[in-house]
Order: structure tokens, then sequence, then C-alpha cells
């Protein structure tokens, strides 16, 4: 089932976003056993819409659009769709109404040009819009013309439209006759090299797996990709295969699985440990922070994060001594440990997690160069210290794997100590 | 002049990324004043490239691809290219010798594979690649083809290869014949609707300027577009009518223009003043002290920041009194302002900034609901407080939006006290 999928507008033409609802529409579509065949942007002129309307029929079963359904004049897309699918457009009384009543709910008036919002092509199927003013449709496929399905460019209203009125009309539509499941197991650790000679003899081993690797921030994510009849056999596939390659990799190795990301097993571990955390940070500067409490409820792990790009924080907050910063300087072990030490102590955390490095793009020497990254962890049993050089040398790259390293080493300092605790 | 861009490869078909490149490549290309008309993604297999070649062809006056141009029998572009334009592929010897002093100066011995980067269409410009190993070229427009200009994937290597390549390129073959310039005045404070009510006459007072507006986490951008025969005229176009926007606008709604950040320009002003500033997070949780570090040479302004979700660590170490907790609550204007002073006093820093909201999903009450968020900001003589209630009530859009108005109450205050000391 080949999809085609259209944003209309000219904000992602000029470059001012990129186009996120593909991406989320990708993703899913992709996941429910849909072929994604085309990705693409037009104006929303009448006849750009036009022509992209056309290319994509020929090699698209299914085309999904977004935006273009406002109440304006410069929202041609209904017109566009009647005209490509040769129907006229009609009124619909069903429609007017849920638009009112939605201007009711929200206690203003109904301006008038937004009875335009109510015109759909004849014999199309209304999707009633609970989020939002501007309803979708959908169009059956019918002889040489791929069906077609019409979402509001608004992901908060783009989103649930395509879950609860999209999905239900494909169900009786157009549905793959493959069910396709996958898992994702993520690594961090090794380079992409190492993970795909391991796993090498896997890519052709299963006609229905897919296996590919993904790197990300020098995080590699192995995804299992099984397609078959049937759920159970995807299932079946995607269990055995998750436990075969589970075996080749070193048990530290593997962070999570699918949807989950660092910071929540972090989150999750100190939970579970009944440790709360405290983070000193210098390169990264408030990153560790930010991606720790990005999960819902981690105020209750963070007990504090300080911020000490300055080395009189570092003396006065952690109690770095005067000695060490002398003598090897910000970005050293010696001080990345006295920060981990330092900072575990003064929030009174179980572990303290700290980050010394150069991030750029100046400020390197040939003995430490940008991308250098000295990393801590530090419990009431030990501290363990991690040196890295991160090879990516723009700031916002070199952060963004600190952080991930950072988050790592807690990963592994925490899942030791519940191991030996027997937690 | 017409562009469409071809992004080739599974990776954004399967919704893993959003396509940046197209975006950026778009931001560019728009500036320069070149019309795109299209961006597509394609399968980098054979016939899916061939069937987007063909339908932008139509489209376009140049086509602009990234991707598909590795060493690998999956990168299919050349042989694409080369069947469109109806030009067999030739081997360059210039090409191949560039690719083998890459692999010398990595000191890696070269793969017999990467001999086919060295290929290209007949008559096509070797566009070399200095900054890996897959080449691009460029195709002159003739008879009814378009233009095309073929670069690497990677963004690293895709960007320098634009700029230094693919732009000099079409200086000689493809230039719009109009100039297009543009500058961007950067609001914050009033809503989308107001800002549009004080510019709307301005949307059509000239032919060669376009007024568009974008909002973006609460802040409106005014975008001003010119477009003229010269660089002069688009100046001097652009230079009035920034002037008249400005003039329109309250001076302290506008914090910044064209690429600055909210974060540069609070780093300038603190550099300006001779200030330092020391932040207190609680349900931003870092993301400012990340946004302010984000900036090069920030290290030397932001003396410390804290994340202080636990109470326990508001009263320790920012000083927060017992009564003001029990009696207003962590959220509250009491508690904010006390942190503001309290984490400036810790600090020693000039001006202290605090915030303390609920970013959900869970937490809110009729009284205090999820998007509510207060923040102060505190210097030797003054404290400000304000509140905020953010409509957008997902957890992340809550804190950028928090970390938005943190930072630009402290651009007014730094702003207000230059002003007043006349510096």
């Amino acid at each position: 089932m080949r999809v085609a999928l259209l944003s209309t507008g000219s904000e992602i033409l000029q470059g001012l976003y990129p186009d996120t609802n593909a991406q989320w529409l990708a993703a899913r579509l992709d996941a429910l056993g849909f072929d994604v065949v085309a990705i693409r942007s037009a104006s929303d002129d009448l006849e750009p819409t036009l022509a992209a309307l056309g290319s994509l029929s020929a090699e698209a079963d299914l085309i999904l659009t977004t935006g273009g359904l406002g109440p304006t004049e410069d929202d041609r897309l209904r017109e566009a769709c009647a005209a490509h699918w040769r129907r006229p457009l009609v009124h619909s009384a069903e429609l007017e109404r849920q638009i009112a009543a939605l201007f009711r709910r929200r206690k203003r008036p109904m301006p008038s040009s937004n009875r335009r919002q109510a015109l759909i092509p004849r014999g199309a199927e209304p999707l009633p819009n609970r989020w939002g003013t501007a309803p979708g449709f959908a169009i059956p496929r019918r002889r040489k013309l791929p069906a077609l399905i019409a979402l509001p460019g608004p992901p908060v209203e783009m989103r649930p439209m395509f879950e609860r009125r999209a999905l239900p009309w494909l169900r009786r539509h157009l549905w793959p006759g493959v069910v396709r499941g996958r898992t994702v197991i993520h690594t961090i650790g090794w380079p992409e090299a190492r993970v795909n000679e391991t796993l090498a003899d896997l890519f052709d081993a299963d006609p229905q797996l897919s296996v590919t690797l993904l790197a990300r921030s020098g995080k590699i994510d192995v995804r299992l990709t099984a397609t078959a009849e049937n759920r159970e056999a995807v299932r079946s596939t995607l269990t055995h295969w998750r436990r075969v390659v589970r075996r080749r990799l070193p048990r530290e190795l593997v962070w999570g699985r699918d949807d989950e990301t660092l910071e929540e097993i972090v989150n999750r571990l100190l939970v579970k440990a009944g440790w709360t955390i405290a983070v000193a940070e210098s390169c990264t500067g408030g990153l560790i922070a930010q991606r720790l409490t990005a999960v819902p409820g981690a105020s209750r792990m963070l007990r504090r994060s300080v911020v000490t790009y300055a080395d009189e924080a570092k003396r006065r907050v952690l109690g770095v001594s005067d000695a060490t910063l002398r003598r090897h300087g910000a970005v050293s072990q010696e001080c990345v440990i006295e920060m981990a030490e330092g900072v575990r102590r003064w929030a009174g955390a179980e572990i303290g997690l700290a980050v010394s490095g150069i991030a750029g793009p100046t400020g390197g020497t040939p003995e430490k160069p940008v991308g250098l990254v000295w990393i801590a962890a530090s419990t009431e049993h030990e501290t363990v210290a991690e040196r890295h050089v991160i090879i990516r040398r723009e700031r916002d790259a070199v952060r963004l794997w600190a952080s991930d390293r950072a988050l790592d080493l807690a990963r592994r300092m925490i899942k030791d100590h519940s191991a030996k605790s027997g937690a």
C-alpha cells in the first residue's frame, strides 16, 4: 500500500520549518505497514497543488495531505482536490453544524468565512475535527485515481485527526495486506562499524526480517522490522531476533528499547534504587538537568543541579581545590572527580554526576582539543571518571554527545549498585 | 528561477528524521532570490528516483538533489541522472585523484568501491568535495530539461558544497534576474493578532515588499522581504520599511533582528553592562542555563545556575523562607521573588533570574493550572515578578515559553539599567 504525503503552504518552501508533520505521519504509517514512497511540499496556490496531486497520483495508492484547509481564500486545497478527483464542491450541513458548535464552545462568534470550511468534494466522507475549525475529508480510490485523505496543518489538530479519523477510515477502505512490526534496541559505547560487524550475518538471516542500524549522536540503534501475514507471526519474529541480537551484544551496551530515552531510563533506575541525583555541569551548561527534568515527575529524583562554568563556582559550591585547578585545569580527571564528589555531598544525593569539557568553537589546545570531555559519577562507595574525545566539533554536537555519555555513565553506576545490593 | 529540491534515501520516508537538508537549502535559496517550488523525498532506488526527477522536471528550472552519491550499489543517483538527462556515465580521472587524495590525507586505504564515486554523467561539471568522499556534479539546463546540481547527503559535506561549489556554478549558469533581500524584526510581548492589526496597512504598501508574521513559541517575527532589480534598491526598501515597522511598535517589544537569538541578545547586553547573571530554575529544569551557554563565550557571564525543584533546595541554597513555601507554595509571586534575590546573592551576580511554574502534564489545580509560570528578575536596586499563563499545555512547550519569557525579562531589566546608568 503506497502512500504519498503532501504538505501545502509557503513556510516549508521558504525553509522556515522542517516538515515535522510529514516526519510524524511517515513514522506512524511506516510502523502500520504502509510504504511511504514520497514526501512532498508544494505552494498552496491552486496550480502547484494540482501539479503535485497529478504527479503523486501516478506513484501512490493513497495521497495524504496536510494544510490548506483554513477559512481564507488562500486555502485552495478543497478546490484542488475537487478538480483533481473531478467532483464538484458541495456544502455539508453536518460539517457547518460542527464548526458552529466549536465556536459556541469557545464562546466566540463564527466569522462567515468559516462557512467555506464546510465545503467538501461530492462523495467525499467528512472527517469532523474536534480539535480545531478545519474539518478533513477522505475520498476512496476509484479507477486510476488514488484515495485521498485531507487533514488540517496544525500538529495539535493533525495528530488526533490522523489517529481518530484517518485510521478508522483507512481500516475500512485501504489497509495493508501485511502486518509490520518494529522493535528498536538502543546501544551506546561501540562505534557503528563494530555493531555492524557483530550483527552482519543477521542482515539477511530471515526473509521476514529487516535489520538496520541508525547512529544518533554516538548512540547506535539496532532497528528490527518484521513483515508477515499476521500479528502473531510478526511478534514471534521480533521476539526471536531481539533475543539473538541481545545475546550478541554485551549487556551494558544496551540501554533501552523502542521509544525509551536515555533520560527516562536513568529516571526509572533512580526510582527503582530509591536514589536521588545531583548534577554539576560545565560545558553542557544545563543540558543534562534539562534532559533529566524533561521526564514528567523527574523533580523527585533531581535533588539539585548546578552549572559551574566559573572556577570560583567550582571552588565555592563544589569544593574543588585550588591546587587541582592550578595544576590540572578545569578540564581534567582530577577536577571532574572533585566536582562529582562535591556536588553529591553538597546536594545530599546518592549519586553525583559531573561534566567538564571543551565545547568549542574556541578554547582548544593540542593537549586539550575541542571535543575533549571529562565525565565522572560518584556514589558513597566509588567515583568513576571517563575521558571522551568527541570528533564532531560543532558546539551543539559536543554538548549533546557529552550529555549522552554522562547520562550513560550514571545509568551504568546505578545499575551496578542495584545489581550488587540485590535491588 | 524555480528550484525543486529532492532528497533521496529511506530514512526520511520512514520518518526517522525531518528533512533538515531541504529546510536549510530552502532558506538559503529563498534568501538569494530563487523560488523554491517543490521539496520532495523519494526512495533511493532507481525507479522512484527517476519518477521524482521526471515529475519535478516539469515544474522547475533547476533540480537540486542531496544524497545518493555514496560508494555502494544502493547509491543510484548517478545512474538516475545519467538516464534522465540522457548522457552515459563516464569516469572522471580528476575526481578519482581527488578521492584518492582524501583517503591519503586521512591515512586510510581507499576501498575499490569508492572508484564508483568518480563516475559522472558525460558533460556534467564535477563539483569536488573537500569535506568528504562523495563529489557532486552539475548539468546545465538544455532544451526541455532543467539544470541539475547533485550534492552529497551528510550536512557537514552538503553545506560547504552548496556554498563553495553550487553557488559559484549557479552564478555562472542560472542566477535569478532579481535580487531578494530579507530582514526580520523579532518581537515578544504582544499576541500575533495585535502585531497584525498594528501593521495591517503595510502588507500591501509597496509592490517590492512582502510583510509576513511568524509566531514561534509566543514570539512574533515580522519578516520583511524585498525583491528588486539590484542590491541597492533592495537595501533601501528594507531600510525604509524596517524604520516604519520599528516606529509602529513599542521599543521594548523588539528584542532583535535577523538571525539573532534571545540568548545572544541577553549575553551581549550582559557584556555591555559588565554584569554577570545567576539563574534559579524550577519547571524549566536547566533550559535557561542551557540556552544562555549555547552562545560561545557565555561562560564568562553565567556566574552560577542552579535547578531547585525540591523545596529543600529552594530553602537551603536560595534562602526561600519556610513561611513563604507553607503559605504561598513554590509556584507563587512570593517564592519566585525570594528565589531571584536568593540566587543573585548566593552567586554574587549583578542580576538574578528565577522561574517557578507548572510544566505538567500533571500537578495543576483550578487556582494554579498547568502552564502557570512565575518569573522574577532581581538586581541590587529592584526585583520584578511577572505571572504568565501559557495556553499550550504540552510540557516541552510550557518549558520553552517560560524560558523565552524569563530571558526577555532579563533583557528588559539589563537594558533599563544600562539606559539609566548611561552605559
